[in-house]
This record gives structure tokens, sequence and C-alpha cells, in this order.
């Protein structure tokens, strides 16, 4: 395997920045995320690359369903206040206030570009992430514009 | 649902375009992709949507394995190519000039911005698209800047 060029080709693959979130019991999860892609058009469906050892996946197994919250352009300080595990105090995540969504009452920020409420159809486990398939059951616009592309923050998460 | 929301946030999320290729007998399919997402580091893993009504997903599902060449900047006219079915003339594919890929044998385009050969180890049958998940075997970078981003191209394949 050419190490150098198997890098460069996966970080070429183009990502935006996301937070997701999701409730189980009395757990609330809020990571930000950036491996999304498309899954479907009918139904509409999506695939989401979660990291296998975190709390989030551990709650997106057990509540088979997610928020995916759009970062918009500009929101890369909110993008970094969810690398790192946070637990709501009230109704904010990381300082974010936050309301519930329409089906799933899981955690909705109304600043952001929008949001995807979404069901868990299949997780492939194979790698260190796994992929989540789920389908769209609700969308909603938010005041932000979007998306915010990982290549405009200087970070990389890839290769 | 609110599916205006719901179109333009899947169509929100970024999205580059390929040529995936693959082989299995006598049959040889080349298609231009664009739900391309990483799915692992370790090892390193990709996941492609691939329309389930057609021959490359046809050819995929036999083969278990594809390599996806990475079109570049300004290869727009190229990609416009394989959005129809192909078939291969001696050594081109669309008036496209390729060689075999290094394991699998599949056919590379080598004016291209490089390519990645994958064997599949997962396929999510859900929507109307399937997600193929694949593990990366090899990868070349070829001489062409990329990726090649689906917004570039005024083209939408989304939503």
């Amino acid at each position: 395997m050419n190490e150098a060029a198997k890098k460069k080709l996966l970080q070429m693959i183009p990502h935006a920045l996301y937070v997701l979130t999701s409730q189980a019991h009395d757990k609330t999860a809020a990571s930000t995320m950036s491996w999304v892609n498309q899954a479907s058009f009918k139904p509409p469906m999506i695939s989401v690359g979660i990291k296998k050892d975190t709390f989030t996946f551990e709650v997106v197994k057990e509540s088979k369903a997610f928020v995916l919250n759009y970062l918009g352009e500009g929101q890369k300080d909110i993008a970094q206040k969810f690398f790192k595990h946070v637990e709501p105090l009230g109704n904010t995540l990381a300082g974010e206030a936050f309301g519930p969504s329409p089906h799933l009452k899981f955690p909705v920020f109304p600043n952001m570009a929008g949001y995807l409420e979404c069901k868990v159809t299949h997780i492939v486990d194979s790698g260190d992430h796994a992929v989540v398939v789920a389908e769209v059951l609700e969308a909603e616009l938010g005041p932000a514009s979007g998306p915010l592309l990982l290549t405009s923050t200087g970070w990389s998460y890839g290769g």
C-alpha cells in the first residue's frame, strides 16, 4: 500500500461539519461529526461514520435514532466545543441553547443551518468507525448559512 | 416532513465526482459516482452509495471489489461520459485510455487525480441506492489535481 497516496486521496473526499445529538434514557450525547453521506433518495436516507469507542456511538446504538444539526459557515468555534464529551446543563450543551426536535425530542440547536431527524436502519460495525445508515424523518432549516466545510476550518479528519 | 428543507439540507452535504470501475467474468462496468465517504481509519475503509437498478451495481455485487478513480478539477467532461452505460473498446472506455490496477486488474485511468483499489466488506441494501462498504487495498496518485467538487460542475445529485 502506498500510505502517502492513501492518506492524500482519503483526505480529498469533501466533508462538512455537523453536531449529532441523541438520547437514551437519562443519557444525552452531542458530538461533532464529519463523515456524512447521502444513501438514498426514496426513502431519503443518509449514512454517518461514528467512532465506535465513544459515548455518542453507545447512545445511538441504544436509541437507534439521532438528530444531525448542520453547522453554518463561521461556526467553527461551535464545532470545536463538541469534540469532547459534554453533559447538558439545563437547556444548554457546551453553552449552546437547544430545544427538542419535533418527533424524537432530541436536542436541536436553533442557531445553526438546519437539522435532520433520523431513525437508524442499519449499523455496519467493521472498522474503527461504524457506518450508521438512517432514514430521514423530518428536516428543518435554520438561520445560518451552511455548510461549514472541513476544508474551511484548516482541520483534517480523514486519511 | 418539510420536503423543501429536506432537499436543501441533503444537497448541502458536500460531494466530489469519481469514476468507479469493476469487472466480473466478461462484464466491465464504469460509472460516475458522487456519494463517497470515509468509513474507517484502521483499516482504511470507504462507503459508496451505488444506485441499485444499474449494471454497475450488478457487477460490484458479483465481483465484491471496485476501483474508485478520482476525477480532477476540469474533468467535468469525463464525468459526463460515464453517466450512461459504456462498453470497453480495446483499452478505452468512452474514449478514455485505461490500464489495469495492480491487484484487481480493474480499469484505472492514468490521467485522473488517483485511485483507490477496494474490496467490498458489506452491502446495505435498503433504499434506492445500496451503501457499499469497502476496505482500501491500494492507492496511487495521478497527475490531475483533485477533487472535482460537485458544486463546481453546476450539477446536483442529492436531495
